[in-house]
């Protein structure tokens, strides 16, 4: 992809680097140095300013806070009947550790990171940079466009918010499968009336037999839990 | 004090309710039903939609986030030579259930909140209430006029930074002052060489005899953590 580049960027020696960010997040840095720093992993930068590390561990923070601002205001906005408490598991999906890792990857971030130690070494390394460049075109160009990049360039390319969803449903559904199969009887049994703003409770029956029990403000989360119990302690992993 | 109402607002049914919204965020509202809905508590609204209860709920899920975020960048900004321990640390402080409940209330929060049950049932309720008013700030307005409402409406005129970050110097002086009343010896010392992206071990000492040890990336931070372990183990609560 052959782009033209700005007049003022020229003669940058960073062509290359500003090149490569346009393609990346749709917009041309302003300030080069932020997006520096935010792929340069602690353990590339043994020296220190002021006594602090020039790594991207602070942009991360302020990246991580970002992230988690967008997200909440995209599954408010996406799921406008759906309770906190499944807003507050969705996001912690979109947002896990593992999936940032993920997502980090599918938009080449290796190709940037500056470490001078075996990759191996950092597990996290990916999601940190990839939240550190979030807080980097935070810095660089205001919330409104570290939101696009998020919204558009990252979640609508690359993660698949009904599949993310769909996970919360497994447990309940994948016990009842494995109870057809199994030609058990399955029962969820609400053990207090169900009143607005009260804890709900139910417990899970197994061919007349109480397996687990789960407690929450919303029925179905509370049935969630109970299944989750229940597939954990009954060993059903492998499902 | 006494506001003139845009002409669109003269015959509102919620006029009061706009001139004194007016007053407290620094701006006329446009939708003015999310700020009734970011003071209804779940225990107001028993009626459900779609099976969800129209209470504050969802609200204070987006405030939460909302606020996290400007409270990170206005700490990166104002630190700008501390690392993420510290940022983590003074925005966990600020966000506290306990100090929302307390800038919740300086600004008279109590006020506005409709419950239908007794309020002491709700330890959170005017935190709560708090992070959903950003939410609606948030939802009507957009980033930046939240921002500006939680940066110069409740932190510079209700916050003092300075005061929070000297919480945490607190274990440490506080020990070293103890000890010197009892003249007792106290030495902080390193048990691993300082080299950078290494974490650091301490041991606290106090009359040549070791009574804890911290560590953490920042030799300060291991410090503070020696001296509050100690400080605990030493029963010195009531310094």
């Amino acid at each position: 992809m052959n782009i033209l580049l700005p007049y003022r960027l020229l003669l940058s020696p960073d062509k290359k680097l500003f090149r490569s960010l346009r393609n990346l997040l749709g917009f041309y840095p302003r300030n080069i140095s932020v997006y520096k720093l935010a792929f340069s992993h602690r353990s590339a930068n043994p020296e220190t300013v002021n006594g602090q590390q020039m790594s991207n561990e602070r942009l991360e923070f302020l990246g991580d806070a970002i992230l988690g601002a967008v997200i909440a205001d995209l599954l408010f906005r996406r799921f406008p009947f759906r309770d906190e408490g499944f807003l507050t598991e969705m996001r912690s999906r979109i947002v896990s550790r593992e999936h940032l890792k993920t997502l980090a990857l599918k938009i080449g971030i290796d190709e940037y990171i500056k470490i001078n130690s075996a990759p191996g070494m950092f597990r996290s390394m990916y999601g940190d940079a990839f939240e550190a460049l979030i807080g980097a075109i935070y810095i660089d160009k205001g919330y409104k466009k570290a939101q696009q990049f998020i919204v558009d360039r990252i979640i609508k390319l690359h993660a698949d918010l009904n599949e993310i969803e769909e996970l919360e449903l497994n447990f309940k559904s994948k016990i009842i499968n494995w109870a057809q199969k199994e030609k058990k009887s399955l029962v969820f049994e609400m053990l207090e009336e169900e009143m607005s703003g009260k804890l709900i409770k139910v417990r899970l029956m197994i061919d007349d037999k109480e397996v687990s029990r789960g407690e929450d403000f919303v029925k179905k989360k509370a049935e969630q839990i109970a299944a989750e119990k229940a597939y954990k302690s009954l060993g059903l992993g492998n499902l």
